[in-house]
């Protein structure tokens, strides 16, 4: 699968003169929603399906800084798929050297917010990330 | 009324070193928010009542720049009141300069987007705004 | 010219539902830097001979609400070329439809925030927003 | 210390009806330098003097969700003082409950990015931060 683009915004720049490390935990969300997509299970989708995805826990090690009109590759990996969760971990890189890496875990809830058996709730979505993850 | 305040974040700065000009939008719905609560018409409670008020435009006039730090005093008049729409006005200075004039106007629809008239759906409130418009 | 496109991001929508109001704000700047980037003037290189392009100010009109996943179109033009001065003029669709309609304008600074003439300072800049002038 | 408050603004919330994750990187930007501020130790007159501050990495575990108008209480602690690195814990609670844990790690560099000696550049600013460190 192609890495994710993401141009960083000047209004994603601070002071510092480089991109706010806060964004990046966006630019995690845009690659894992695009990744979602692409193997079948547009956010959208699910959510009208009254399935939400919550975050439960992120990290993000910063390597080097990036800045307005750098482009930032992000390659997504599925880390982990059990019946109640699932980890993703990130690598993002401007002109092929590491800028940063990250992880993120997620559940999953009713619109209610009961959490939910992925297996059960998405049988499909369950055997895709299961298929997905190394 | 007391002028509400925001002190500029580290986050809201850019690479120009000044507060990103997007902010002051953000700024201005915080004042509002504040206004109408102080006026006791919460923002949350309304939209439990199933009533938003979405905005219909916004304008910004930039006079000073402002940064990290500072602290933006916000005062806010009620400048236009309808039945179905109203407009506010803010000033934000830092200390008693003046760095940004702006304007926003409002309707109000039920929580399915369908316009409604403030002075029906919500008499009290209507009655409020109208007491504050100068 | 073909139209810049932003995909609306998860983090950009509100609890109404819709994307915020205030990003509108930031996609101007997306599709107006982008612009100046084809015809020849991109903004980093601008900064980096020194000159910055401050924002004087701003309007939008928002006609539609979007939301998550929608993919917005911008069109931009040129409304006005002074010496010291530049107007622009935005209109975004969403399918074909009209969903806000913005206009900008801008001064040009050193980096030590003294305004600067466009036509002296940067004259290929200036004869190119003139001929771009409709 | 008293903790830092931060009230949730209608901005800060997603279509999900709660506060976006990545808005808390931000809280602990605003706590980390109230903190930074209270113990002496200003982060713009840091930046004057030359020396900024990177984050390093972050990593933030999401107990229960947030929504617009909740004051958020952040507790801050330094969890780590090297000559070259600082680390530090938040707990974020809304009305007692603990909404999430983060902790964030940070070294010291020149206005340039060279990496300096917290010891060596800001002694003074070392004992304070080694003295609060527990």
């Amino acid at each position: 699968m192609t890495p994710y683009r993401h141009t960083v915004q000047y209004y994603e720049t601070d002071k510092m003169g480089i991109t706010h490390h806060s964004n990046y935990i966006r630019f995690m969300e845009e690659a894992r929603i695009d990744f979602l997509r692409r193997i079948g299970w547009p956010f959208d989708e699910m959510e009208q399906q009254g399935v939400i995805s919550p975050v439960v826990d992120v990290s993000c090690a910063y390597k080097k800084t990036t800045t307005f009109a750098d482009e930032i590759e992000i390659t997504v990996r599925v880390a982990e798929v059990t019946k109640v969760r699932f980890a993703m971990e990130y690598t993002m890189t401007v002109r092929d050297t590491v800028v940063c890496t990250a992880k993120s875990s997620h559940c999953f809830t009713s619109a209610g917010g009961r959490p939910v058996s992925i297996e059960k709730q998405c049988p499909g979505f369950y055997a895709a990330l299961r298929e997905q993850c190394c």
